[in-house]
């Protein structure tokens, strides 16, 4: 199997953290203090406290500092937007990451709002979405930004190639096509209204699969020679009938005979994900 | 020529007008003042007067106050900014339009970012495009709003439509996407460094053309039955030589012939765009 080259997502996001490492250090030999990141973990969602501890460990090695703020589940919402306030206020906080999901009586739309866009690593303010979508500067969500650079990284320049997104949601879906808008490619959002989605899919240079089902994107649904991005993560059960893998949301294996390029589920996207949380955090603290 | 039905934007716009009159005065049945609209022009550029002047008009006949503040191209930036922040704290002030181009000596952007999201009508600042991006409420830019309530009449629900917008301006392209894509559309966004355009519109269900470009969108590029939506005004020389007429983006005659349904230029999208702005300063004045 696998024509396809496989894009080392884990390679791209060693380099990207080492230079980001780099910055770091060079900025207090020039007098700063090391860059801060504060991160909210709410409740005991296990996947929740794996990737705080990967954001963290990852802060760490990159030498930024991460404060921990755990909060029972049955932290109230005033209660943690109290909390957000005091961390837009602390001038030794640059950047604020709310992991999500909240807990349910928490009105996550509520609490993103009321982090200080300039302190918003994550990209998910409003104000953010909006400079992003009218193409102005400011903090761009860390999967679709990751998802870029890999593009960038394997493509070079993918201006007038066409593309499809597949998934509208607010964190992956919709600020990827208005960066792949930005890089002048031609851009299609696809979801679960689309009709003949393999159709559409088949037209593509560039293939964005961001919908959560495993593996729902086939090998037949491909331009030969595209580029796949695999943004899904889905745990399923093994073939053997005992434990679980990860799988995304393209077949993998029939993807990679069909297409030119391709992320693995995992060591793609998910290392570029963090990796672009750090770039954030290190450019909240340049702009402070 | 003309199998093409063909959508009268001005009986749409006079029909919403009219709602909104009625809504106007509703409101102040119950209590509420007029609506305001401030309306500022800095300049004597002849187009953005005579879009002032209808815009005043069509206010006044929908029961809007309207507010004009003219000033002189030699304005500064701080002059305006003080002026759009007086804007800002009138409480007699609901909604704020700065007619644009603004004379080269004052940054558009900034201007724009200044006005009170909330009094932003013509849904131009970043906050707005941020809702509009990520499924919030806010103000919507009108011109993509008056073309998405000429689809909505012409079609019932767009779900599942294969829709491509031309062009990727903040003020029409981008927002008519997020638009689209709200409404449940396929929708690719194409622009100058899109590849082989005839073929990208010819799998489109709706055509949204908004480029600038006199009748650059032919006959031959569309799907027979399509429905297409022309935002161009452009000022070309008539044939016989003497005097200029306006046309759009799309060759009209041509397109007529094939799509089922199609917007005329003048009287298709201009005059949806002045209703869709007293709809939100309605709407402006509701909230406040």
């Amino acid at each position: 199997m696998s024509l396809g080259q496989i894009i080392d997502g884990k390679a791209h996001a060693l380099r990207l953290r080492a230079d980001i490492a780099q910055a770091v250090i060079a900025a207090q030999a020039a007098g700063a203090r090391a860059p801060a990141l504060a991160v909210v973990l709410v409740g005991e969602d296990p996947a929740s406290q794996v990737y705080v501890r990967n954001k963290i460990a990852a802060c760490h090695e990159a030498g930024i500092i991460s404060i921990e703020h755990r909060r029972d589940a049955t932290l109230s919402q005033a209660e943690l937007l109290a909390l957000v306030a005091e961390l837009n206020r602390d001038r030794q906080v640059d950047g604020i990451l709310v992991q999500l999901p909240l807990p349910p009586h928490i009105d996550s739309a509520a609490v993103i709002s009321a982090i200080a866009p300039d302190k918003d690593v994550d990209g998910f303010h409003p104000v953010n979405a909006g400079r992003l979508a009218t193409g102005l500067d400011g903090f761009v969500p860390c999967t679709p930004l990751g998802c870029l650079r890999l593009l960038e990284a394997t493509l070079g320049d993918i201006s007038g190639a066409e593309a499809i997104v597949i998934g509208r949601s607010n964190i992956v879906g919709r600020p990827m096509a208005s960066l792949l808008i930005g890089a002048s490619a031609t851009v299609t959002v696809a979801h679960s209204r689309s009709r003949d989605l393999p159709e559409l899919t088949r037209r593509a240079d560039i293939v964005v699969a961001a919908v959560g089902r495993p593996e729902m994107v086939r090998g037949h649904w491909l331009k030969p020679g595209c580029t796949v991005i695999d943004v899904g993560i889905n745990r399923v059960a093994k073939e053997s009938g005992t434990g679980t893998r990860l799988v995304g949301d393209v077949a993998f294996a029939e993807a990679a005979d069909v297409a030119a390029h391709i992320t693995p589920v995992p060591g793609g996207v998910g290392p570029m994900t963090i990796a672009c949380l750090l770039e954030n955090t290190l450019k909240a603290a340049s702009r402070a």
